[in-house]
C-alpha cells in the first residue's frame, strides 16, 4: 500500500549525447525506447507505480524535453513536469522539489531517481524502496547500492560497513562516499565486497534535504528559501529569475558526502543499467547467432557482433565485426562498438561546428 | 573529322548489382554519377563526341534503363536507344544493331563501347579510334587492348604478337584471345608484356559482323536476316517475337575467338578502369590525409581507409577502418572494403527473397 506522503522525483535533465544520433536535444536517452516499447522515463515512472502512484510522481527536466515528456507520460499531472530554467547540476533541481514537496505537503518524504536507467527485475526492486523510505521517514537519508559486477571507474562508490550482504533489505550505516576510483581502487573495491555502486537514488524527507542544504550550501538554499509557495502568484517568474544564481553542484557533493547520518540498503540482483552507452544497449539485446543486434530489417553475410539500430531501412552487413549502426535520417553513426563511449566527442565536434540542426 | 559512316553502339544492358544499394533495376552502375557530374554513360558518349557525334551513337539498354537514359542523354535521338526485349548475351545484340545499321547505312562501320566503364585521359583514348576504325574500314575486326597493370583473373587477355608495344597507335594481327584466366597464368601474361586486358571494345563493318555471324552463328543470324528494315512496319513487333529465340553468347566467344582475321591497337595509358566495384570507386575517387572518401558530409574520429557515400546525409565514423558505407533513403550497406565484390551476393539474397522493392 502506496503512503501518501511519499514522493518520487525523477531527474531527467540529461542529454544523453553517447546515443547521438538518435538522441538530440529534444529527444534525449531518457525520452528514447531503444530497450523496450517504452522509453526509459517511461519504464522510470511505471517501475514505481506500486509503490509511488503518478500523481505523485515529479519530474525535473530542460526545456528541450519538457513537451516530449509530458506527451510520453499523461498519467503525471503536466504541473508537475518542471524545466529547470539553467542548466544546474542536482543539488539545486532538487532542492527546487524538495522546496516545492514541502510547500504542499510539510511531512513530504522524496525518493530521488534518475530517468534513464533500465532495471530488468522490477519487483526486487521495488521491494528496496520500503527500507529506503522508512529510514528517510525517522528523519536520515537513505542512499541504494548496487553489488558491483566489474571493476567499474565511471561511477562513484558507497562503502559500507565490512559484511554488509546484498539483498537483506535493511539499512545500514554506510562508512563513506568514494569519488570515481582508478582502476586499482576499483579493483580493490570490488575484491572488499563491501562498496556499492551509486546509481543516483536517494531518499529523504523533503525538510532534511533542506536542512542539509541550508548547512552545506547557505547561498543556495537561501535562493530557494527566498522563492514564493509553489501555488502562489509569481512563483515560476522567480525561479525563472534565481536558479541560475544556484551553486552549480552535485547532491552528492553538496550533501551525501558531507552528512552524518546516510544509511545505505544494500540491493541484490535487480538487473541494474545505467545504460551508459550504444555497447551497454548491445549487451542487454537479445543477439543472432554470430551476435548480431539488429532493430530492424538486416541483411548479413560473414559479419558477427554488430548493433544495428536503422530504423524501418534494410540494413546489409558484409565481413564486418563489432560496429554500432545507428541510422536517422539526417544522420549516420558507425562506429567500433569497443569506442562507443566516445560518441560524446563526435557530438562536442558538432557543437564546435555549429551544426544546431543535428544536435 | 568524323567520318560520316562511323557509328557508336554502347552497350548498355548491365545491371550492376555491385553497387546496391545505389544500383537498381532501374538506377544501373552506367546511368550513375559516382565518379564526376556525368554518369558512367553519359561520360562514354561525351568522350566519344569529337570521333562519333551523338547523332551516330546507338544504344543497346533493358526495359527497365531506356526512360533513364533517354532523359541523361537528350542528345541522342530516343529512337537510337533500344531496349532488348529479353536478357542475352552480347552477340545478339550486337547482331540486331549491325542488322540496323547496315539496313540504314550499307557502309557502316561500328565500334562497339561498354557503357560503365571509367577513362581518365579521353584525349588519349580518342587517338586509339582511329587506327581501329580504319582497320575497321579495311574489312578487319578490330579490338583495343589494354596494357595489363596487375594479373587480374577477373578479365579476358588478348594476345598480341610478342614484342608489341603499348600506344604505337597501329593495329597488329591479334594471335589469340585468352579467356578470364587462373592466377599463375595472369602472371605469366602480365610479365609476358604481350598479353592485354579485353575491355570490350570492338570495331567492324556492320556487314563483317553479320557475315561473321552468318558463318559462326547460324541460328542467330537466321533470325536477324529475316527481321524487317528497321524503318519499315513491324520491325519492333518482329525483333519481340524472335530476338529470344537468339543464342545466349557472348561476342567475345561467337565471334572474336573464333576469326583469323582479328587486328589488335595496344593502347598506351589512357587511364582505363572497369570500375568494378565500390573498391575500385575508391581507389577513383580524391581522400582525405587518412585514407577516406566522403561524398557528402562527414565527422571523422579515428577512422581511415573508409569510402561512404551516403547523399546529403552527415555521416559520422568513429573507430573504423576500410569500410565502404553506402547509404540510400530505403538500404544501407555495410561492407568491408576487401570484399566489395561480393556485394553481388546480397542482391542475390535479396532476389531470392522476392524483396522487388529493393532490387
Amino acid at each position: 500500500m502506496a503512503k501518501k506522503n511519499r514522493y518520487g522525483l525523477i531527474l531527467a535533465g540529461g542529454r544523453g549525447t553517447r546515443f547521438w544520433p538518435l538522441s538530440r536535444r529534444s529527444r534525449a536517452k531518457q525520452v528514447l525506447n531503444f530497450l523496450g516499447d517504452r522509453s526509459l522515463i517511461q519504464q522510470t515512472v511505471d517501475r514505481l507505480g506500486p509503490a509511488i502512484p503518478p500523481e505523485r510522481i515529479w519530474i525535473v527536466t530542460n526545456s528541450h524535453l519538457r513537451a516530449e515528456i509530458i506527451r510520453q507520460l499523461p498519467e503525471v499531472p503536466p504541473a508537475q513536469i518542471l524545466a529547470e530554467p539553467a542548466q544546474r547540476n542536482t543539488a539545486p533541481c532538487i532542492g527546487l522539489a524538495a522546496h516545492i514537496l514541502q510547500s504542499l505537503d510539510p511531512d513530504a518524504v522524496m525518493g530521488v531517481f534518475p530517468a534513464d536507467h533500465f532495471i530488468s527485475r522490477p519487483a526486487e526492486y521495488r521491494r528496496l524502496l520500503k527500507p529506503a523510505f522508512e529510514t528517510a521517514e525517522r528523519g536520515h537519508i537513505a542512499v541504494i547500492g548496487i553489488q558491483p559486477r566489474w571493476p567499474e571507474t565511471g561511477y562513484g562508490y558507497i562503502e559500507f560497513p565490512p559484511g554488509t550482504r546484498p539483498g537483506t533489505l535493511e539499512a545500514v550505516k554506510v562508512k563513506r562516499f568514494r569519488e570515481k576510483p582508478a582502476l586499482p581502487a576499483a579493483k580493490r573495491f570490488v575484491k572488499a565486497g563491501n562498496f556499492y555502486w551509486n546509481a543516483g537514488m536517494f531518499f529523504w524527507k523533503a525538510g532534511v534535504l533542506l536542512d542539509a542544504l541550508r548547512r552545506f550550501e547557505p547561498d543556495t538554499a537561501a535562493i530557494l528559501d527566498s522563492l514564493p509557495p509553489f501555488a502562489g502568484r509569481g512563483f515560476h517568474a522567480a525561479v525563472t529569475k534565481s536558479f541560475p544564481r544556484c551553486a552549480n553542484i552535485s547532491v552528492d557533493y553538496a550533501v551525501l558526502e558531507r552528512a552524518q547520518n546516510v544509511m545505505g540498503v544494500a540491493a541484490g540482483d535487480i538487473g541494474w543499467n545505467d545504460v551508459g552507452s550504444w555497447h551497454a544497449v548491445y549487451e542487454l539485446m537479445p543477439k543472432d547467432a554470430a551476435g548480431n543486434v539488429f532493430r530492424g530489417g538486416a541483411l548479413v553475410e560473414a559479419s558477427a557482433g554488430n548493433y544495428v539500430d536503422a530504423g524501418g531501412k534494410l540494413v546489409a552487413l558484409l565481413g564486418v565485426t563489432n560496429l554500432v549502426v545507428v541510422d536517422t535520417p539526417d544522420a549516420l553513426l558507425i562506429a567500433d562498438r569497443d569506442r562507443a563511449q566516445d560518441v560524446g566527442l563526435l557530438v562536442k565536434e558538432l557543437e564546435r561546428r555549429k551544426k544546431e540542426e543535428l544536435l
